[in-house]
């Protein structure tokens, strides 16, 4: 077969698809087959039943290993498990969240929290053979989750521990597999020796036979219908005094001895708390990277259709017009477009740390903690974005984009979720904020409100510290221009960088004043309380730094010319809508004068024409290819005039 | 029964139902009947059939009578017609669209459009026994109708009108009712006689027999499942070549005598064709107003949640914060609220306006061009509202909006395409900015896009004329406040409404000029799609304006003291938030320095600040009884802890 040329857009793909593009286009293969397609007209027992046919496809492309070491059955490649999974987002994602709890949430907590003797249980799982939720989530605890009430309390007479839901709100809640498929339960709850708390760990619970009845003790229940995902059982569990062998705790951070002591390598409970939620990591990444996937879909239907659909005519030529030469259609796409080129680099950039990091290569401790905070952060830009860009493409699309047969209104309905499980959006944003404003300090992450408050007022050395990463890229950038510094020149990547980076800087030092002023005051939930919006907006704008910086790296890893400069277009126009949105903030604190402020808007304008002739290149740089997008209307003669 | 004394909530209660508070009140005591609202486990089938018993209980409440003239069998009080039929929305939106359909769609085309001989069909389809629908859309123009394909030749040989669909683009599409239930259907098509087109008119076309079979001719297909609206049966209808008698023309306007000559009171046919689309200004009316009513249901859900769920401990009393104490939760529900007010007084207003027009108190043209202008801008903003609003209610009560059960997801689907029929909100926005660039000249209407550009670049007096009744208002309103004037008092109404006032002046003004500079160089296309954002901006600041000045003559509507301070702060809230929004450009053209700009972000501190106790009056006010919300979570122990 000959090879042909490639083209500006393959460079783009190839680019966007980053470290595990192998992976991904081998997946594109894989998944151009209906058997992976939700089907619409199922009712929901039917989809879920269809989803666990699915999943039984999807184990023979070798995904799911990749996940786990080899000493556990698995090939070890953790970058290469989340890159693939992903990629089912394109096909269906109930198959893709059904998948994760799988073999990311129940599989990624025995891999993690247990040790050989859970051995078995991994390659079970693995194979499907055994199928497992994640039961960490309760009805009245889902943020707070170190305050979850479901106990396991150590009975050294049996040498078990004896699994309860002591109130109504203990209840296990919204876990998938739970209300018909999973027969294991990963549950989290008080671990409890001799009436004392140790903190919250991971137990294995069998809850259901053979035949999928409820084991004695557990009763389980089916949360129902939801806004989407239809091939997920989602489901609630109480334990009634469940009996489980001592073995079945995950012991790799912590054990009990048969006779009843409890030891651990990390002293402090809270910080223990935090480890093993920290090795949870790829579920943030992964639900970040199935979002961004999902409003890839999207926008590539709805781009698809605005380069084709026609409304009202030119009356100079009497041709309908193309929907995507309206200035108000490119508006309202291509800046979200934009968006999702910015996010796909810094996911890449993402999984290439966490498959560092997981692989051993780095075992710093400070690098575990900011992937941890980057996690985070992209978790919420993705599926905010997720929310924001499918909402668009589906209006974009008008009427025709309201059936379920465009794909669009699923699209929607299904990532919904994305920015409340695996962390509420609010409560990471804050997260991220309140790392940056305690300097990656260990000991403030167990801090209650109160000391953290007056931590924080000790000042934020982070900022400095981090932003030294940022000020040696805007060097860079400065050498790499050939003209003479123009500080005003917003066309600058140095210029734009260093506006991002100072709208952080300035938001993180603002608020850390603004706690210390207050603390005093109102004591520290007033004074943490009052400022919540500012640290909630500082958080957004560290996230929205990564995500450029990841943009201009990814960029310069593009050695094909034409394609390069597609892509500095489309930072340009990610960079300019972002500051459009922000505009009011930066003259209001003078990093922009009113006449500077009044060229960004003619930039957008400016960058949406020039991309206008691009779009079928941007389509195709997305990466889903047409084939996978199953949206009716593309086809539909009826709908494309003339 | 004892009057008890009227509370604060009931007197806000009053004002928001406006006019039509015993329909409402009434709606209130009648809708509290488990069988008018939606089961989600049906299929989409069944869903159907439920809804078209649900219309049957609905038909005796006497809501559709309300919408026809006493000689057609109804009670001539259109007003009532559109608050009664709105209140379903509480209910179920499935029911609304449907019944929306049958009265207010089809039978508002037979009962605008038609004449006496029509006088039979509007009492079947009053009563039920005659099921219709409202084939405007094509496949091919849904924004364009004036260039609808389907065409009605007329056959002077056997005085009928035969219908055709000539392209496949000509298919009738997403019509309400068309896939199953529907047995005649009002046809917008091309009157051709002699082989010239006359422009668009409708038509009664039966398209199913008795036992709903297609009739001869007719194709009816299903649009299968949407993103909601399950209980709607959407569907599509092709013509080939079918026969109807001339006196299925709905001649109100036009008429063609039996052996063909065509006549019409209208003679311009351009003018003739928006006479027509204005007779059915009520669709967007009911929109409107629906879509609101759907946002105040899940606000009312929303803010129930968040001041009863309690999720991490304040570390100073040891006790788990409710939702609602956290200013970021106040932040993104309560500015919603405060335009859930704002719109329902707008809503009120304009059905009031209609009521008037349409029971022939108020003849003049300009009265319903400024109607439908209002109609078009109003339902703009409540589906753009309810989209945002009840998409921040899903997220702001995590998981648990994500359950059906609890009906945010619902809501969601179900408003989501609001934003899209009865005219694309962009479209329609473009609409109310065209008419205020072109000073209510009727001829304007009529121009294409040529004339239309060379028009505007006339100037927009209606600016000027549109103006002095807002400049009367601020005039009144500073009148009223004793203290001396301050113009730089954001807290002052009338300093408020100015800067709305001169947003929207200024922006209508720039466009004006903007267009008129293009124009000769670029051509009006050109010239129109260069300033598009320009122009749709100037229609939502328009919009934004007129429902500032019906919040503050709902709240002159208000007797009792305490209940109009409330209303005052809601009234603040909307407002500084609304600013908020456009802060950057207020400052970019002057209005606002940067010191009163830092004081709109304090400010919507302060007034959700000092809302926050007010939220279960809020909530009452709002008018969606508790028992209607239907929502397990908020009488679900296990998710309220402790």
């Amino acid at each position: 077969m000959a090879t042909a040329s490639k083209s500006t857009a393959d460079h783009l793909r190839a680019a966007l698809d980053g470290p595990w593009r192998e992976v991904r286009e081998q997946a594109r293969r894989q998944l151009d087959d209906d058997r992976l397609y939700g089907d619409p007209f199922l009712d929901y027992r039917a989809a879920r039943a269809r989803v666990l046919d699915q999943m039984r496809l999807v184990r023979e492309f070798g995904y799911a290993e990749r996940g786990f070491r080899l000493e556990n059955g698995g090939t070890g490649d953790p970058g290469g498990a989340v890159t693939g999974l992903e990629m089912l987002a394109y096909a269906d994602l109930s198959l893709w969240v059904k998948s994760g709890v799988q073999w990311g949430l129940f599989g990624g907590a025995v891999e993690n929290l247990g040790t050989e003797r859970h051995r078995d249980v991994v390659r079970r799982l693995l194979s499907l053979d055994l199928l497992g939720c994640f039961a960490m989530t309760e009805s009245g605890h889902g943020s707070d989750v170190a305050r979850l009430e479901t106990t396991a309390t150590y009975d050294p007479a049996t040498a078990e521990f004896v699994v309860h839901s002591p109130t109504e709100s203990a209840r296990k809640d919204y876990i998938g597999g739970a209300a018909e498929h999973a027969r294991m339960a990963a549950v989290f709850a008080q671990l409890i020796i001799e009436g004392e708390s140790k903190g919250v760990h991971c137990f294995l619970v069998p809850i259901r036979d053979e035949r999928g009845s409820d084991l004695p003790g557990v009763t389980t229940s089916d949360c129902g219908l939801k806004g989407g995902l239809p091939g997920v059982d989602n489901g609630r569990i109480r334990f009634d005094h469940v009996r489980i062998p001592r073995e079945n705790l995950l012991n790799r951070y912590a054990d009990v001895t048969p006779e009843g002591t409890y030891s651990s390598e990390i002293e402090n409970p809270s910080r223990r708390f935090f480890t093993t939620l920290g090795t949870l990591v790829r579920g943030r990444v992964s639900v970040g990277g199935a979002a961004a996937a999902g409003a890839r879909v999207a926008l590539s239907i709805a781009l698809r259709y605005a380069d084709k659909r026609r409304q009202f005519a030119d009356t100079e030529t009497g041709e309908e017009v193309v929907l995507l030469d309206y200035r108000s259609h490119q508006r309202r796409l291509l800046p979200h477009v934009a968006r999702a080129f910015a996010l796909a680099f810094a996911q890449n950039d993402l999984v290439r740390r966490m498959h560092v990091i997981q692989t051993g290569q780095d075992l710093d401790p400070h690098a575990q903690r900011a992937l941890e905070k980057r996690a985070a952060g992209l978790k919420v830009a993705q599926t905010r974005h997720a929310t924001r860009a499918i909402q668009e493409c589906r209006e974009a699309c008008g009427g025709a984009g309201y059936l379920t047969e465009n794909r669009l209104v699923t699209l929607k309905a299904d990532t919904d979720v994305f920015t409340t499980f695996e962390g509420d959006n609010v409560v990471l944003t804050q997260l991220v904020a309140k790392e940056l404003l305690t300097a990656y300090s260990d000991e403030v992450r167990d801090l209650d409100a109160l000391g953290w408050v007056r931590f924080a007022a000790t000042m934020a050395r982070d900022v400095v510290r981090e932003s030294s990463g940022v000020r040696q890229l805007i060097q860079r950038l400065r050498d790499r221009a050939d003209d003479g510094i123009d500080d005003g020149d917003l066309s600058r990547r140095s210029v734009q960088l260093q506006l991002f980076a100072d709208r952080e800087d300035y938001l993180v030092r603002t608020a850390a004043h603004r706690l210390r002023a207050r603390a005093q005051e109102t004591g520290p939930f007033e004074a943490f309380n009052n400022a919540q919006d500012h640290i909630l907006v500082a958080g957004e704008a560290h996230i929205e730094r990564l995500v450029l910086e990841a943009f201009i790296e990814g960029i310069a890893g593009i050695d094909d010319p034409a394609a390069r400069e597609v892509a500095d277009t489309v930072c340009d126009l990610y960079v300019y809508s972002t500051i459009e949105q922000n505009q009011a903030w930066y003259i209001m604190h003078r990093f922009m004068s009113v006449d500077r402020a009044k060229t960004v808007r003619r930039g957008v304008n400016e960058l949406v024409d020039r991309l206008r002739p691009q779009a079928a290149t941007l389509v195709e740089a997305l990466g889903v290819p047409e084939t996978m997008l199953h949206a009716a209307m593309l086809d539909d003669a009826s709908v494309h005039q003339r």
